[in-house]
């Protein structure tokens, strides 16, 4: 067994340790030199990649085109909005000058005080505030609505704690930004946009997801309503793992963006914008994943299957890469990315061992005799049960398998979701369940004051107002006010 | 004519205007509220995609991955190599604090001093240093080279004279850095990346480009050589399109990175970098296009082919669509990009000037007397010419149309540079010709005074050392001392 499978942390041990072990030993990512910003290495990046590419074409089928605005934003944008700016000063990287000088004492260089700017400008934590004051110079009439863009791109929040994808300082992201004549159309977009979201987690990262609202307390520094999906972890706690705003009319009333309705009437425009970033490499890492490392739905795996040879000498291996090249040319023709590793320098065990790590979903290994018999060995990574099957019609074979790991790995997430999912009717039940983990469904009287005295007593908070399920009315738990439906709660990364 | 077209500056009367005026009006660009930062707009970013799409697939063809390294570094790693802080450390954005408050007097949100960085960070204008610091961690032995990475990012650079895409404060790009056993391995993957490039331009871009060396005068700050490809302009102006750096052992020692080689012995590892940005998009503009807008290479077009219906009626509006249906299908089929534009709220003559203007490389327009004699009226961009055919085959045509296009504005590009491409023997007879515009090959006696000199009075630069055509040795037209071959003179972008 190869060395960096050993050292793997066991998830019942310590799943917070096991998790950051397994983003570094599989090659994810590390930390930088900069506190909180880490290196996304070729293999998490080229997972990334996968799923960029999915969001980027549903993103588009829906109409919404690409475009690139600027990193950095004038601090006096951030004022305009006077809940933006609570909520990102506090935790912005600001830059105040533009140039360096040589020290005198010549050790190194230092900032150059006669170059400072006019006005501080801070790297974007979300570019609400630039895009809009640009909008104001495109909308003018109904014609030139609706806009819908969507941006690529690096922002930064000075996180105080962060950890690998989930919270890093410097994160990658796609953040929408669209602009609407009407209040109704400005809603279906923020509703369908997050029905994209659940589609993706659900069908590309088999990640299960609620859709919900937030409650006011966990709102979007400046949305009037911020909708998200929520997943939950192995270790029973959520995720957010994207979010998609109604911003109503702030953002237009604070860059003065208004448009010439049919009436010839000016009227401020509608926004949405909503937002999936790297941590959902987290999500999809914490979801699947296991002691033998990672487990990567097939949708998304860079590699789908391997192709290990077993031989011990020339001859074998000849015989061994003739028989595989077809296999191969099958697999690529029928769209499936495949990998034949017939190198000389690492031993079957170590590459099998490898590839559990790096989460392949489909595992062949193919030996001389394998060959004489017509014969394959078959390791699926989900469940690493192990068979032989044919050779023949073995593309096809590992096609279905693919969907077949795809939809286990999904229904696997779903069961451990609900027997994680409880719902209680008392404080004192809900104290007692909150600490086995998992999501619990409890009525609440809708105000942040108990909000906040529930996550004060026990870390939890309210994750969604579930869009789905049962809508009973009831009491809140906590002061037995009228309560309109269950929300989750649960703790949260 | 639309009024958009009608404002577009001639060529004739002002290069540099048409240029700007250009970049708005066809939706390519606009300036942002941040100095010398601009907005790439849908249209001008479709373009950047399909540029990005291409070199992506040839770097990942030559076995390159791509990662992603922090936005900010450190100051101190700026200074570790000489050159490098020396080239980039004067125009540089500079973090210095994690935190804005709200100002006392209620006006808003200020630095907090309390919140200053212990060590400023200043905003990648490149990323040797970040990765070099990173690849001590990955390479130990032989075994872990080479490695090749590509980013994909934007980087920033305090520049005081801004155009949009040709010279902006941030930029896009993609960034190549490579680790390698030997010398002979670094170079030849600075060579072949070149070539990449050089084979992106040319086959893409319809751009025909100059390989060469640069002096030591225009080399990247760091590098032992710095590889280039340069394009001549329509007003006879160089534009270097593309670098590619040996940069020796330079990072390896500044940054402490060395390996053990197969004897079991320490060595620093040798290394490239390589890029190209958002830069190539002001290229692409001033090469082909003219008076009425874009002229876009079919290879880039983010639509390839519209189709521009013409009817008085409902009834004619709906026979011409069937009749169009199957073309569009057929074309799609083809891998062509086509665009049907039956909107109703623009006449056709706003259209065409619109497509124009925009650079669709091929227009169809068709009527309900079309449909009936079987016939389409087919308009090329790159000459404007207008000629009737038959609408059966029409796909097909339209298919080597975009081809015809893509070898016609490459072809021209070339012509346009050799009528301006000059040999002369005498400093007086190079100054009179440099007035002219245009490459001029001269000899020089290799220094960088005599370059320095040449540049002090008649603005013109030694675009590159190139490394085919005439070799001949000779002497410098100014010094007359000996020179090895002649090299590239230009005013340049």
């Amino acid at each position: 067994m190869a060395k960096e499978l050993k050292d793997l942390t066991k998830r019942s041990e310590n799943y917070s340790q096991w998790y950051n072990d397994l983003v570094v030993k599989a090659d994810l990512a590390e930390q930088s030199a900069v506190r909180g910003c880490m290196v996304i290495k070729p293999y998490g990046y080229a997972i990334w990649e996968k799923m960029q590419q999915e969001l980027d074409r549903m993103f588009k089928e829906t109409g919404h085109q690409n475009a690139y605005f600027p990193l950095l934003i004038p601090k006096s944008f951030l004022s305009r909005e006077a809940d933006h700016v609570e909520g990102f000063a506090k935790e912005c990287a600001v830059v105040t000058h533009y140039r360096l000088k040589n020290a005198e004492d010549g050790s190194g260089v230092v900032v150059d005080p006669a170059a400072r700017l006019e006005e501080e400008l801070i790297i974007r934590p979300t570019s609400e505030t630039i895009i809009w004051n640009t909008y104001r110079n495109w909308i003018h009439s109904y014609r030139d609505l609706p806009i819908l863009i969507n941006q690529w791109a690096n922002v930064m929040r000075w996180e105080m704690r962060t950890r690998m994808f989930l919270r890093t300082a410097e994160f990658l992201w796609q953040e929408g930004h669209t602009a609407h004549a009407t209040e109704q159309e400005a809603w279906e977009e923020a509703r369908r946009m997050l029905d994209i979201y659940a589609e993706f987690a659900e069908k590309y990262m088999a990640v299960p997801v609620i859709k919900g609202v937030k409650s006011a307390n966990e709102r979007f520094a400046g949305a009037i309503e911020t909708l998200c999906i929520e997943a939950m972890m192995q270790d029973g706690k959520a995720l957010q793992a994207g979010t998609s705003h109604f911003l109503g009319q702030n953002f237009a009333k604070a860059f003065d963006v208004t448009y010439v309705n049919k009436n010839n009437q000016p009227e401020y425009v509608w926004a949405t914008s909503w937002g999936v970033s790297t941590r959902l490499m987290g999500a999809l890492i914490m979801t699947h994943s296991d002691d033998n490392g990672l487990v990567l739905p097939p949708h998304l795996a860079p590699i789908q299957v391997v192709i290990v040879p077993i031989y011990k000498n020339d001859d074998q291996k000849s015989v061994i890469a003739d028989a595989v090249a077809p296999i191969v040319k099958e697999l690529r023709a029928m769209g499936v990315s495949v990998k034949f590793d017939d190198a000389d320098n690492k031993r079957p065990g170590f590459k099998f061992a490898d590839y559990e790590l790096k989460g392949v979903p489909v595992r062949l290994a193919i030996g001389a005799r394998d060959i004489e018999n017509g014969t394959v060995e078959v390791m699926r990574r989900d469940t690493l049960e192990k068979h032989e099957t044919s050779l023949e019609g073995i593309a096809q074979y590992c096609k279905d398998l693919l969907e077949d790991i795809q939809n286990n790995i999904f229904k696997k997430a779903l069961d451990h979701r609900a027997s994680l999912t409880r719902t209680v009717d008392t404080y004192e039940e809900f104290k007692e369940e909150i600490e086995k983990g998992g999501f619990i469904l409890a009525h609440w009287d809708g105000t942040t004051e108990t909000e906040e005295k529930i996550k004060e007593e026990t870390k939890a908070t309210i994750r969604c107002i579930p869009f789905e399920g049962d809508k009973t009315p009831g009491v809140c738990m906590v002061t037995g006010k009228p309560s309109a439906q269950r929300v989750i709660f649960a703790r949260n990364y």
